[in-house]
């Protein structure tokens, strides 16, 4: 793992870089990338490679790797596709640490292409030489050795962001973007296929990259997400994490997967990976640099408390809009605050947060104003928005939130709406004339403080530990269960089995008997007592028992139950169920609680994961369901439970007791410790659960579980 | 009505402007004005009024409105507020047509600035002197004859925009904004207080006005939604309105009516006003502008099927996420499409949408593809995607896309990812150098064709006529009720009236009979049959009944009904309710069908609004109620239906049969029918209406109504 690291490492700053498939051609890639590794004052040595020439650009060229007479760390690869094995074998040989292969062809067009594409990466990571591409754009170190080995048309600025793009345009696109915004990068990678090193490899890189501050991404899909939820997590403890994931529709993954030959991510599982990992999602390429621009910029908001001076009303009220919108709050000023802004303001202005000092407003009242609301200890962040009036010189204003940001450690935001031309001067220096950032437009300024926010109340809090409430000794008997099953090759449980799993881990099933003839019903209803509910219980007939006429609910007495027998008779005898396998579960039956919906499904990328929902009508026709990843915590399941649109149900509806919130946590960490201990489990539902009030323990009305018998 | 139009046609196209307080000190809002006038090539005369000087800006000045030698159209006001009122009544007696008051101070400072704003507009009206502001920054014609009557730094291009501001900075941003993008504007205002003219007025003028191509507004308020609504509706036949209306949010309306002064419009009754009216609402200034710029240069499109057309996947990605986001479809393309579109690019290209022609992709590829999408019946408008690589020559691609675009009659619209000064070049050029709009990020060219495709399926559809089913013969008895109720200075009606009125409007209600003793109750039964409900009809209860206990359910026999009774005795105890108003009401009982709700408040703004609602949980839980403005017509109900999140209930779950849902649209018809011809009514609920299977009529089950009766 050093030398992994290490030799990722050497990638970005090697002593010397061999170019091989550079051409004298005017305009082809080989070319393009010895031109920037050059023009941009690349520290080290460039050695191109091309049998047909004696140089390129000027530059003394060989004929192959092992021609050239010094060590070669980096190997550039632009040769045709056939030829690229070739290039890594020789690399190797002549102990490059590192190659970007910039050449396309591989996975992304055929199945040869990905088998020899699985070729080579092997190939390389027997040797610990560490690959990037194919079909890739190439990587851009901007702090010493300066390198630029891109065939991008622009440079960017050196800066503290590190950057991972799945796609090479993009890749072009944001470092136009970043230039105009100012904003400078430390390391940019275009990924390519991720043969080797993939977003979660440069994830780690970044972690401990002291050039780096910010990491951002645009990413169309994942390659090893168990890896990348650990890393991600471990990662943004120490910096913000900001990606744009493409193909959050099924049309767009459909897009995306047609040109990366990559699979297609869940956005379900995509979404709580993410969110647990404290990763920030935003929707666009501009998001992401407003982000990014607000992040390399601030200090953290201590919360979400915000204040808002303007000297338009206009504005001032579309930007609270957006606030709210996005779940930020305007802030509260202290009546000491309203007090000091009063001073200096005509008594048109309002004190009121958005606070509008009115066109009138000049650089002495924003000062004035802006120092005021910093110190006020119910704001956590402020957003100074100016329209230039005629009167008043924006450059002033400018160099006043700076002073006010240099005395303060709130995050300070900018909003300069109006000519372009005017306003990129301020912010597109490069010098960093300006310590905060400053937008155009206020939903941008929005987006940006909403995102910087949630990623400070995620680092606010401490990491959230899995919990596992079963003891050892419960779940082996569970463990047990599984086992025997797969031994048997079944892929299902019997009734029996499946109520042991689930009670070894801590689950409550009502109290009832399984019985094959009405004598024995008759019997049972002494032990449960009335009202019952009486259920199929064959083997023969998995799903859907209720269609069938095989659940009868709330039976009162002895004929009600006599009559309930005969009809699931009926009802067996119509789906042809042979007579030994007709047994009938006698069961409790309950009135009142909430019916929920547990479950579990396996992502093939993802893992397991554990599903809430409302049960009844709310599952079915509103999709009332959230999603995790397993392990889950505590908090985390308390945080799925409240986000469900049927939540208030449980809090007690029309006068009716609150239900046991507690013991419904316990039920998610359960069902999480079986799935994260018990791999072979394909899916799983326990639906309904129902929810009783508090000092009452949950039933499970009826659970239903699948095994993938093959992959132990 | 027509000399007010023609004084507000003088207001923008005057012979002769005088500047009233025009004032020779730099920076000064007359001087900037006057300035705006000359500089800006006014095609009329301009006369500075000031009686402390001779000239301003070298133009001969006149003490007083009275001395200047010539007649004058426009006076524009910048004296200070207690001066205003002489002023405009000197323009009266002067002949003016029409005066903009920039002056400020008025409705938003305090109660005697609104109600000397107040006077001055009566002194106006009874002139027919049109008033724009107080409190605004000016207006604008574009064309002939080039008035800039504003003190805005900067001078708008002349085009076909029709701009109305609420806010008079967002005015400057405004013309900022569209000056980068290279769009004009035909007239420009900004409203302030709105005194006189406001924004249906101005929506009335650019209807007729053939400069104006697409109407744009910024709005905070609403002054006469009522005629707004029917303005807007005729106006969105002829041409497109597009507005950002802010204080969407309680905070946002809050902020708002603290620096106008206005009113707070209720967000779900703006909703259904605009989308009646076709007027296509937007997010942010940015969404206007980038929607203007669609409507002003493209032909509308015909549905909602996409092609895109691409040189890198990630934008491609990034374009079908936000378009199947944004409720679009990526057009399925036709074989024949894909045959034309493969002669021409690589095979690692892509042939299915959205079309990728991979980073080789040139003008002569771009052309071919383009055309033949163009070409395919299945594709209703197109969004070109280019990211210049190093190879190929953005202009060349910009122009093949223009030589597509003329031969087309389906919107295109372009997507240059990257440098912005590279793109600007191309977008803002100020002499339409490309018919076509051209966009940095995917996102913006994606919100603009959506507000396109909505509005052209908006005036694709035949004018929505409200319906009136309820014959007056039968209107007229509900009538009654209502008259004979206000006549009582009753604000309710008693349980019979109720039951009249709404019986009258085509409600039916269960059988059942209002009963004072047991053995009324008894005798009863024979005639309803049972199961049967008892109910509370005091007129001392009015809400609640179930909570208090009042309501008791499918009763089976005469015990249990006697039970009921006996309860219903003891709740009214409780109550305290006087021994005779004790009724109950027996009713018969219905299983099945579903619950729902139906409504009726009293918007002060925008009249009657009819809500329906599913019942029960649903709609108590998940706020699953939609809004309308009265009167409605079947296509809006049907369409409010369908909206509801609990539609699917309606079509038949779990094996139920479907309600009649044409009966449910009925019923909203017949609601609205009751509220538009009794204007007393403040609030009403019909909560539960239960919905039956089709062939069975739906049954009221409560009923509520309020009615005003000061109004009469």
């Amino acid at each position: 793992m050093d030398e992994w690291i290490e030799n990722l490492n050497v990638m970005f700053s090697p002593k010397s870089v061999a170019v091989v498939g550079a051409s004298r051609r005017e305009g082809s890639i080989g070319r393009a990338i010895l031109k920037n590794l050059v023009d941009y004052q690349y520290q080290g040595i460039v050695y191109p490679v091309n049998p047909k020439t004696d140089s390129v650009y000027a530059i003394r060229s060989y004929p192959d790797l092992k021609a050239i007479p010094g060590p070669v760390e980096l190997v550039m690869v632009v040769v045709p596709s056939h030829l690229v094995k070739t290039v890594i074998q020789e690399s190797i040989e002549i102990g490059a640490k590192a190659a970007v292969i910039i050449t396309a062809g591989f996975r992304e067009v055929s199945e040869e292409g990905a088998a020899e594409e699985r070729e080579i990466a092997q190939m390389a990571k027997a040797a610990n030489l560490r690959l990037i591409g194919p079909n890739c754009m190439g990587i851009i170190h901007g702090h010493y050795p300066n390198l630029n080995a891109t065939f991008a048309p622009r440079q960017p600025l050196p800066g503290k962001i590190g950057f991972i793009s799945q796609s090479g345009a993009l890749g072009v696109v944001v470092i136009d973007y970043a230039t105009q915004l100012g904003l400078g990068f430390s390391k940019f990678v275009s990924l390519g296929n991720k043969a080797d090193v993939n977003a979660t490899d440069m994830i780690r890189l970044f972690a401990d990259d002291d050039e780096t501050d910010v990491i951002l991404a645009y990413l169309e899909s994942f390659s090893d997400p168990w890896n990348f939820s650990e890393v991600a997590a471990m990662t943004s403890r120490k910096k913000p994490i900001v990606i744009v994931k493409s193909g959050r529709t099924a049309a767009g993954a459909k897009a995306a997967s047609s040109h990366t030959g990559a699979m297609a991510t869940k956005e379900t599982a995509l979404e709580a990976t993410l969110s647990k990992s404290g990763v920030v999602r935003v929707a666009s390429v501009e998001e992401l640099f407003d982000t990014a621009m607000a992040f390399s910029k601030l200090p953290l908001p201590g919360g979400n408390r915000v204040a808002v001076i303007t000297n338009a009303g206009g504005p001032g009220t579309l930007t609270t809009d957006a606030l709210v919108s996005n779940g930020m709050t305007l802030a509260t000023l202290s009546d000491k605050t309203k007090d000091i802004i009063k001073e200096k303001i005509p008594e048109e202005a309002s004190v009121e947060n958005p606070i509008d000092l009115i066109a009138s407003g000049g650089p002495e009242e924003y000062a004035h104003a802006l120092n005021a609301v910093i110190s006020d200890e119910s704001v956590d962040s402020v957003i100074a928005i100016f329209v230039p009036p005629i009167m008043v010189n924006t450059a002033k204003i400018a160099n006043v939130i700076q002073e006010a940001v240099n005395a303060s450690n709130k995050p300070v935001l900018a909003v300069l709406m109006g000519r372009n031309d005017l306003i990129s001067k301020y912010i597109n220096t490069g010098e960093d004339q300006y310590t905060f950032p400053i937008y155009q437009f206020p939903e941008s300024a929005v987006n940006a403080l909403r995102a910087m926010t949630s990623y400070a109340t995620w680092r606010s809090k401490p990491i959230d530990e899995p919990e596992y409430i079963i003891s050892p000794e419960q779940a082996a008997k569970g463990r047990a269960v599984v086992e025997q099953a797969v031994a048997e090759a079944r892929d299902t449980l019997t009734q029996e089995q499946a109520r042991e799993l689930f009670e070894a881990y801590g689950f409550i099933f009502p109290q009832g008997r399984v019985v094959e003839s009405l004598d024995d019903v008759i019997m049972s209803l002494e032990e449960i007592g009335f009202p019952v509910v009486l259920k199929m219980a064959s083997d023969s007939v998995f799903a859907h028992k209720s269609d069938e006429g095989g659940v009868l609910l709330d039976l009162r007495s002895n004929e009600e139950v006599i009559e309930a027998w005969k009809r699931i008779q009926k009802a067996y005898d119509r789906l042809k169920v042979p007579k030994n396998d007709r047994a009938i579960l006698v069961q409790k039956f309950y009135h009142g609680g909430v019916e929920m919906a547990l479950g579990l499904t396996l992502d093939r990328q993802f893992g397991p994961l554990i599903m809430i929902g409302s049960g009844g009508v709310l599952v079915e026709i509103l999709d009332d369901v959230q999603f995790s990843t397993v392990p889950l915590s505590r908090e985390e399941a308390r945080k799925m439970i409240k986000r469900l649109k049927g939540y208030p149900l449980l809090l007690g509806y029309r006068g009716d007791n609150p239900v046991d919130i507690r013991q419904l946590e316990d039920a998610m960490l359960q069902l999480s410790q079986m799935a994260h201990e018990n791999r072979e489990i394909l899916e799983s539902d326990i639906n309904p659960l129902l929810a009783l009030e508090v000092g009452h323990d949950h039933v499970v009305l009826d659970v239903r579980l699948k095994l993938d018998i093959r992959q132990s």
